[in-house]
């Protein structure tokens, strides 16, 4: 059992967290201080590098937990362990659900610049989505001349581009239809009945 | 036919423009300032301002230029008034070469801010992308059970997301193998033989 003091100091780290990855999705990582976090979380500015050790530190961090929620939504589905279409779209839901599409789409910034430590991290929570698209894939009946890769990325693509549209435009954009109509096309290369995971018999 | 004068003026327009779009890419809108600009650009200072008013105005006038790039690349493939999958693919290509990307994601922050005034701007470019994956859509003898609507944000948003997987890791993704599963998936839905624009017979 955690102590009273581990237990302060994890409810401290996790307050520091909340608070930054706001001020990274509102201001940008670069704009933000400690200063900035230890106003908005109420910890004071000392305890930051204790837990993080540095701003690089605490933006990984920030970043490791987004993509422990990714994974944790693409496990959380009923039918864990056989992926399917919701659980990508569950998972590219997380990646993009308000405020962390903001945090994502500000740190992609961050993450294009060369050599960037965030980068890797970044990478990684795309594989993630693609590993779990292709897993479902495979299960799939699908045409040979269509690799499981390049339509997993073409999958995970439309996930991340059609939210990004809805985000700047949640009038016009309607993206549960947008997500429908990618569904019916991936059903529409199975031979008939067999849509696995891709529409629901 | 232009005066001296008049060229010279439209030189230093785009000499600024150019100077402003790589630096707004490289360091973000709000860390761009004017001495910035007119250090890259070679143009003075003062007329920054007397071209395009003011930050906000630059800006507007990079991003109009950027409209302007995607619609002149949706129109140039051969078959003009015909518009196929290659122009949607080059209109989103255009939205999303280097180091056009790069201005587009760290702009994307800015059009996320709630009363962002290139907000508008943004959404007419994804508009432009949507109408003309729409006109082409229509041409295809579609299952009526596929709003058209709901594909072109789909098919546009697999454009924008396979390039961001791609800008991210370009080693480990195949953009242009994803575009081609994409594409099949779209001939996947037609009947044999009628795949219009989307499969070259």
């Amino acid at each position: 059992m955690a102590t009273r003091r581990e237990q302060t100091s994890n409810e401290s780290r996790e307050l520091i967290l909340n608070a930054a990855a706001e001020l990274f999705a509102e201001k940008g990582y670069r704009q933000t201080t400690f200063i900035d976090v230890a106003n908005r979380s109420g910890i004071s500015r000392g305890s930051i590098p204790w837990h993080f050790g540095s701003k690089e530190g605490l933006l990984l961090a920030v970043l490791e937990r987004s993509v422990a929620m990714v994974r944790d939504n693409l496990a959380a589905a009923p039918q864990a362990g056989e992926p399917d279409f919701e659980q990508i779209d569950l998972g590219v839901g997380a990646l993009l659900a308000l405020p962390t599409t903001k945090l994502f789409v500000t740190l992609l910034v961050e993450a294009l610049e060369p050599g960037s430590p965030i980068r890797d991290r970044y990478v990684e929570i795309h594989n993630t989505l693609r590993d779990h698209c292709r897993s479902w894939l495979e299960r799939l009946p699908l045409p040979p001349d269509l690799p499981v890769e390049s339509l997993s990325v073409a999958i995970v693509g439309a996930g991340i581009g059609i939210h990004q549209q809805w985000l700047l435009a949640p009038d016009r954009v309607d993206a549960a239809q947008a997500l429908a109509a990618l569904r019916t096309l991936v059903a529409g290369i199975l031979p008939a009945g067999g849509t696995g995971g891709a529409v629901r018999r």
